[in-house]
């Protein structure tokens, strides 16, 4: 079955249900012009959005719809978690092929209503519309914080100790495998990075109401590019130790059956959507512990220096000056 | 010059100034993870969506790259609009395929922020991708309102009079005649109507702020589709006089030259983006009065029955039932 068997209006009434997943400070859900929601009182609202389109973030051969689904809210969430702040609401725009089965839409919107739900967040509304070639995914998301805990790529200083809260490279590799068509069977930890990364919200929370971190970023371009962000937003320059980055075995693994060069998928390769910071320095063992204590996890993976620029310090204890470049959509 | 030249961070540089239009409230626009800003006190919050994708919504050879960006972000004003609220902050993103020149997104953007310009809307971030093939543009946009004073597509009662803000069909006539390849020489103001439309945001606020209408929304799909909305969402049904559907000279002239019948472009047309509500009897000569007085227009077009369905009361004075069906993007 397509989506002309049922029409747009049909086709909203069919994923209607399960989009509001609380029901606080919600005045208007899906039917109207616009949403309508209140804040929690004397907070500052967050808003972000990201565009998924099919050939360039995705293949519909690669990635199931429910995955899709989750994906399409998680790159979001993530960028709400790299504020230190909590997602609320969503909206979701959606341009639709003919070719497109309906099965494929309903699987996409299971998935990205049970990552709503993992993180208590509305899907209020959208546009829904058709389209002549590509699958395209938009999401709009709303957060809230006070404003005082929110968290930016600038406001590090010199000094400030580098870290991750999760392991880098994984996601990366999954990509690499995918793209040069390797055996998939044993390396499912590797797909299932790429295909479903977790927004770090609960960390972002954490490092936010601490308030001893001075800057934060989701890792999405690749740790060189997006600490590149921080060095850029804080006017400084960042010492990396290559033997503190943290990747899973199946990772090393990867890198050593294959002779791919671990530092290029886990510094240059992105989306692995945990989240990157700087924090000063006496307080990295109570963030550590705190964070710990809640099931997350930290790895101090360098620090931060006055001169401009990335370096990494290699497994021969010298310096490597280290390009701060990512993903660029069209260069 | 295309987009590759420059690559996706030269492009954001590029379009950054002039997208802060009003920094009252805003704590941290473009270039972050997420925007932050403020609302004034004690209002509710709306969130609106609309995607436009290129072949479905518009030709890069018949709308000018600056139309575009005003269009874009004035579908986006027109729900807000709808809901009688006043527009705050917006997000874009926009996906850009290969061969699209650098100038057409510098008067796409430069459209855009005309638009932003004349409703203090500011253009606080987004997301910038490639795309195979088509120009794919998505803006979500926040508005505010106070609770008691925001009007919904329910809410609409027995008895009350039907009302448009402005003239309708002169988009939909537009759109004919460029999609029969018509001579446009005479009719720029058609071309206009449907490249240019311009979001009753006055309008709505005027209505919104007297408290005397019980419903509202924009005309996007049609009169017919959209009054079918209310009724739906009211669950009642309306009478319209034909001879009180407001269009222009032009567009008379438009149908008598070329023999298109005027109701089907006028109620089953769409994207005239004015508005269309349900007004208490006893208080539409004060809200045509307080719209008159700003520069807007009030014209009354039925009334609202029990008896669910549309029904036009024609030129012999008797009553056709009409289809609410407009626009639908599948079927």
């Amino acid at each position: 079955m397509k989506i002309k068997d049922i029409g747009e209006f049909g086709f909203i009434k069919r994923i209607k249900s399960g989009c509001l997943i609380r029901d606080t400070n919600v005045i208007r859900g899906i039917g109207d012009d616009c949403c309508v929601f209140k804040t929690s009182g004397e907070t500052a609202i967050l808003l972000t959005t990201d565009m998924l389109v099919e050939r360039i973030h995705f293949s519909l051969s690669a990635i199931s719809p429910y995955e899709l689904g989750r994906k399409s809210l998680a790159v979001n969430l993530s960028d709400i978690a790299a504020m230190g702040a909590t997602p609320r609401e969503a909206v979701i725009s959606i341009a639709i092929p003919a070719k497109v089965d309906l099965a494929v839409l309903d699987g996409f919107y299971q998935g990205m209503k049970s990552m709503a739900r993992e993180f208590a967040v509305n899907l209020l509304g959208g546009d829904t519309t058709s389209s002549p070639e590509h699958l395209v995914i938009n999401v709009a998301l709303v957060g809230e914080a006070k404003e005082d805990e929110i968290l930016y790529r600038s406001g590090s200083r010199v000094g400030d100790l580098i870290f991750l809260t999760g392991p880098v490279g994984a996601s990366a590799a999954g990509l690499d495998l995918i793209l040069k068509g390797r055996e998939m069977e044993g390396w499912e930890d590797l797909i299932e990075a790429h295909h479903n990364p977790y927004p770090h919200i609960d960390a972002g929370r954490i490092i936010a109401g601490m308030k001893v971190a001075n800057s934060l970023i989701d890792v999405s371009d690749g740790v060189a590019a997006d600490l590149g962000h921080i060095c850029t937003e804080s006017k400084l320059g960042a010492i990396l130790e290559e033997r503190m980055i943290p990747t899973t075995g199946k990772f090393k693994d990867y890198c050593k059956r294959f002779h791919e060069d671990p530092n290029q998928l886990s510094l240059h390769g992105g989306e692995d959507y945990v989240l990157l910071g700087t924090v000063v320095p006496g307080s990295a063992n109570d963030l550590r512990a705190a964070l710990e204590s809640k099931g997350c996890t930290f790895y101090q993976i360098g620090h931060m220096v006055a001169e401009p620029g990335l370096k990494l310090r290699n497994s021969e204890d010298s310096l490597e000056t280290i390009e701060a470049k990512g993903w660029d959509h069209f260069t």
